[in-house]
């Protein structure tokens, strides 16, 4: 099971709207078929492992991530894949919660005599499936919020310069983060300052996260480095209901993609917005700031895993800030988190925060 | 040595101006003597260890973490009482840069036939005597910086409130840091705001030590703990040349020590003050802030070590910062720092910093 889940590893950010799956199958002690859910969610894991087994897992022992599925999507059920097989075992991490499988595809796998065993190494394999549960169970996408501040919590000096505050380590490990996950999204004032790429750079990977901004007027820059790479790099755009017609015709024309957000207020309602980025078929999400979205998301308690870069350097209270206002009165308003692991890398800090449920 | 230095470890903050010095005596592969420099810096951890070896030191290894002194203080030199023991050897980590000794202890060691290795577990034997390095060579005492805050570097909410941010275990291991610095040292706006005690509490030691605000006019509560209980526990003011006299005559009256700083344009000059206060014998300071005052000794490049504790909570840009603001212009002016260590301490994060330095 630890091989399957490391092959579903492998899959993150790269199969969405599907799990990332991973399936190991194992004859008399010799693996005979490995797979992982396919780049775009298609074959899944296990077909990929029966090929590659083929008469050599009647039999067999098969290692699955998640149940295999019930229904007929795009793909015919991998349960009744499995069952052709002819398979004596099947054991898997989890049931999956899609209400299409939600334990039929156990059921169909019992049904015709093969052994099933459930649960096997499940807390691993939801925290690696915790995007696609979280879309199947809230509708939204696992959100993970990246701060990258100074000693003091700032971004950049005064005069805006930020570059660089955390070293080049530190800068490669966001690229990796970013490859694991479906999308990289920014608020407007980011992309207006920085205008950044969002890619994946230095990896090697063929696959780019789809790059979002939210921004409720698309007050963007139509001649900026996303806007001229729209057709070659995904780029969505979550705008409000009162984002002008002609701008949204014109984003529409340079290849973004168009998603209309409620509004809370006076700025996008975040949860509306995570809530069209699940129907969009997004399953874990890195959010990269600025300031005012990242105060915004955490406000609004979205965020599933807060990962705080530290520089060592000090900048003072003129900086900009890395969080922008939140309107905390009290300190137990603050939303709360507990640390989960620190690691150094070339001399900075990093710090992954989960957040502080009452009743975890 | 290892040894030694453990012993030498456990007088941190208790035997200012002198160094904590740790002696193991060993002979025939038994140790016969050990000893530390008891509190307040008499007797010399050598004399310790002899009295407690005594017959035995002859022809006996004696481990000194520091080269013993040479001169006539307020105790006869070292050098001379171990001389009068015959020992074979002296093994000595550190050669006392004090110009009184300087190799002189040494010296005499050799001259009277003992054998003499140096040396030995320098690195360590430096970082722990940093302090009393620091004075011998630059008059100032080592200064560690404590910086305490959110997750985006907030000290407390809009309103004031900060208790707590971190959580019990981190604040304990706080106080433990207080009980190894020779004083504490904040400003007169975290004096005012907190009406802190600033004692080590609930580690059962028998030592307090020194309280220091740094008030260049003397604007302190003299109604509050700090002052009330001046005659229990050194309470030490850091004020200007033109703070007003009858507050220095009531402050006096109340307990305290005042100690005349030299200003820097409107503020106390933080080198100044800290050669005050190796003036006045310290060879370790813990700064706990607030903002400003740990932003203008952070400016001065007067911070030794930095340490950060991050409490898992996020406060927003109204939240009062940990750093006040530094007049930075340009990024590559800012104080850089190292990561050295990281720590996890009840849910909160703590970070070890060290003075980036072109050259180390």
């Amino acid at each position: 099971m630890r091989a399957a889940l490391g092959l579903a590893a492998r899959g993150l950010g790269r199969v969405w709207p599907n799990p990332a799956v991973g399936c190991v199958i194992v004859r008399d002690g010799r693996v005979v078929g490995r797979g992982r859910t396919q780049d775009g969610g298609r074959p899944h894991a296990e077909v990929v492992a029966l090929t590659q087994a083929g008469r050599a897992a009647e039999g067999a022992d098969v290692y699955v991530t998640l149940e295999p599925c019930a229904h007929h999507g795009k793909t015919p059920p991998c349960s009744d894949a499995l069952v052709a097989a002819g398979p004596a075992r099947v054991i898997t991490a989890l049931t999956d919660p899609d209400p299409r499988t939600a334990g039929q595809g156990h059921a169909r796998l019992r049904a015709a005599g093969i052994d099933v065993v459930t649960g096997v190494l499940a807390d691993e394999a939801e925290r690696l499936q915790e995007g696609f549960l979280a879309r199947v169970t809230s509708g939204r996408p696992m959100l993970t919020l990246k701060l990258a501040g100074s000693l003091d919590g700032r971004i950049a000096t005064a005069s805006g310069e930020s570059r660089w505050i955390t070293g080049p380590e530190a800068r490669r490990l966001v690229h990796g983060m970013r490859a694991r996950h479906d999308a990289v999204l920014i608020g407007s004032g980011t992309a207006r300052a920085d205008d950044p790429m969002l890619t994946v750079r230095g990896l090697g990977v063929d696959r780019q996260p789809v790059r979002i901004v939210a921004s409720r007027r698309l007050d963007l820059n139509p001649k900026g480095r996303l806007a001229a790479s729209a057709r070659d790099v995904p780029l969505w755009l979550c705008h409000g209901p009162d984002a002008p017609t002609k701008r949204i015709a014109e984003w529409t024309e340079q290849g973004a993609i168009l998603l209309e957000c409620p509004l809370a207020g006076s700025q996008l309602d975040m949860a509306g917005l995570m809530a069209a980025l699940g129907a969009a078929g997004l399953t874990r999400v890195f959010c990269e700031g600025g300031g005012q979205l990242a105060a915004s998301l955490l406000g609004a308690g979205l965020v599933d895993e807060l990962i705080a870069f530290t520089g060592g350097v000090a900048l003072g209270a003129e900086g900009w800030p890395g969080l922008a206002a939140m309107g905390i009165g009290a300190l137990d308003e603050a939303p709360r988190f507990r640390l989960n692991r620190l690691e150094e890398i070339g001399g900075d800090a990093v710090a992954y925060w989960r957040p502080h449920r009452e009743n975890p």
